[in-house]
């Protein structure tokens, strides 16, 4: 297990550093000096080689994934990501690899100042958990369970892509390879919505990040929230690339219940619609108002203004 | 994966709830509301199936030790362990063994009022990653770095049952069956040293916990601390069993070398010797005084008062 011990060597060469980090790698735990003024959110997510990624990504993108997907959920809490712990399990030291699985975990770190305080290195089918910390102001922080009848649903980006590229993998869709290599990126690379994250916390009354497909995220924002939604299907920010490649039915469908978008679905109050549409304007987010929050407790859809069922998986999930 | 969300079930039916804890498990993230006159302490620990325990361990020994290792690093700086997130990776959903996994969590959490506070559940390898979350009283805490030479040299509980236990799993030693039960115990459900940590807080001068084994993390003090450190093999604490199985010179090799104790090691000024021992004898925490750290850089041993000079497993690994 001793060159296991090597793989630290990778990951002590990091330019972010916290004030509240009294003490970051290399003890038996990391110490944070917390504000009272704060509250601090966590949250943990696993990448397993084969079910969350396919087999043939990079080591670049893995680490980058690995660090995305939790700080899509830092994101959805409103709250501002600042430090990680990584716990990798690879089958053999391979330096080339992780060479650049570091760099993908460090890119994404620097750029949204994030620390890495600890973490743990084992020798085991590929695997990668990683804990991430974010800060908010005391009691002001999103969740699921805020929204209510008569709010407005939004979700930023385009919605389906990331889908779409997992297909094509799969050999379920025929893509050229220009269209491919575009929505690869998103699959790959997937940019959690920190930002605007930040900016809705002000004005948005319930939110998740679209890990698992609009419809199930969608369900439990209502279940949590004891609501139901309808989704205008007209309205849905689907992508060029989607547009191009499917049926207009197989399109919406796969926005309706494709995962790994990591865009934020979140409700706002007709109160705060326009002070919310004005503030992500700013912040250069694009946003799309989807549908409405009734008191249904069921979800459903429409098209050209008509009530129209559409079979989308995941939705026995919710009831 | 639907069926994997189902695995939620098992770990929401808990008793343990921190005042600090404003959200826990059931959204993008817990949140923490903490207190100024705390520090927060975190470490994180994975264990893999065939690497970190064998194969055919119970599934409630692998949910005990999962949250043991854990606890163990958080007793390793005298934190007060508060609250864990879960990341479990497993091939398939078996109720029977979920439903053991987390009656071996739970235990171990309820005993030292922790509060399961979010995870993730994944398919794939079986694997288990815990990020562990302690407190101390703002600026008190224990680290690698605080030896110096003059400090004695302590050790909690007795060396070397859970590797002799692992060795006769591999067939690599013979033992009754009796003795193997006894040992099996210490291997499967280690005790971390929750209480003594927090007692030693106020009197050591550096402590870790022995995973790697005790030749290993004596060093890891040693470089942090830059000192070395003199062994007194006749005073190491070698269980009832370990005499009884091995010659005297394997005993104590095993007692160096071997992993898995969770036994905390830790130095002390000679100011602090007769307090900390008072102490921990009103904690009821069996200590023992095992040598002493010195300015040489190096870890030496010695057998009636003699140097003697010991092949021990890691010692390459200190430099």
């Amino acid at each position: 297990m001793k060159e296991f011990d090597l793989i630290k060597q990778f990951f002590t060469n990091q330019t972010v550093k916290h004030k509240e980090v009294k003490l970051g790698i290399g003890d038996d735990c990391a110490v944070i000096a917390p504000i009272e003024k704060q509250n601090i959110v966590i949250t943990t997510d696993t990448l397993v080689a084969g079910v969350h990624f396919p087999l043939n990504t990079s080591p670049r993108a893995i680490g980058h994934k690995a660090v995305a997907v939790n700080l899509s959920d830092i994101a959805a809490m409103g709250a501002t990501p600042s430090w990680i712990s990584l716990a990798l399990t690879v089958p053999s030291v391979d330096e080339g690899w992780l060479s650049e699985f570091g760099a993908g975990v460090f890119e994404l770190c620097e750029f949204y100042n994030v620390q890495l305080i600890g973490g743990d290195t084992t020798q085991g089918p590929l695997s990668i958990t990683i804990t991430a910390h974010g800060l908010t102001p005391k009691d002001s922080y999103l969740t699921r369970s805020g929204a209510s009848a008569g709010d407005w649903l939004y979700v930023t980006g385009e919605l389906g892509d990331a889908a779409l590229a997992l297909q094509h993998i799969k050999g379920e869709v025929e893509l050229e390879d220009s269209l491919f290599s575009t929505i690869r990126t998103k699959l790959d690379f997937p940019k959690p919505r920190v930002l605007a994250g930040q900016v809705i916390r002000e004005y948005a009354s319930s939110a998740i990040d679209i890990s698992d497909g609009l419809s199930v995220d969608l369900g439990h924002i209502c279940q949590a929230s004891n609501v139901g939604a309808n989704i205008v299907l007209d309205a849905l920010p689907l992508s060029a690339v989607l547009r191009e490649s499917l049926l207009a039915e197989d399109a919406v469908k796969l926005a309706l219940s494709g995962g790994d978008d990591y865009e934020l679905l979140f409700t706002v109050s007709e109160d705060n619609k326009v002070g919310l549409e004005t503030a992500l304007s700013h912040a250069g987010t694009p946003v799309t108002c989807i549908g409405q929050i009734n008191a249904s407790q069921t979800i459903s859809t429409t098209l050209n203004n008509k009530a129209i069922s559409v079979n989308m998986a995941g939705f026995e999930h919710f009831s």
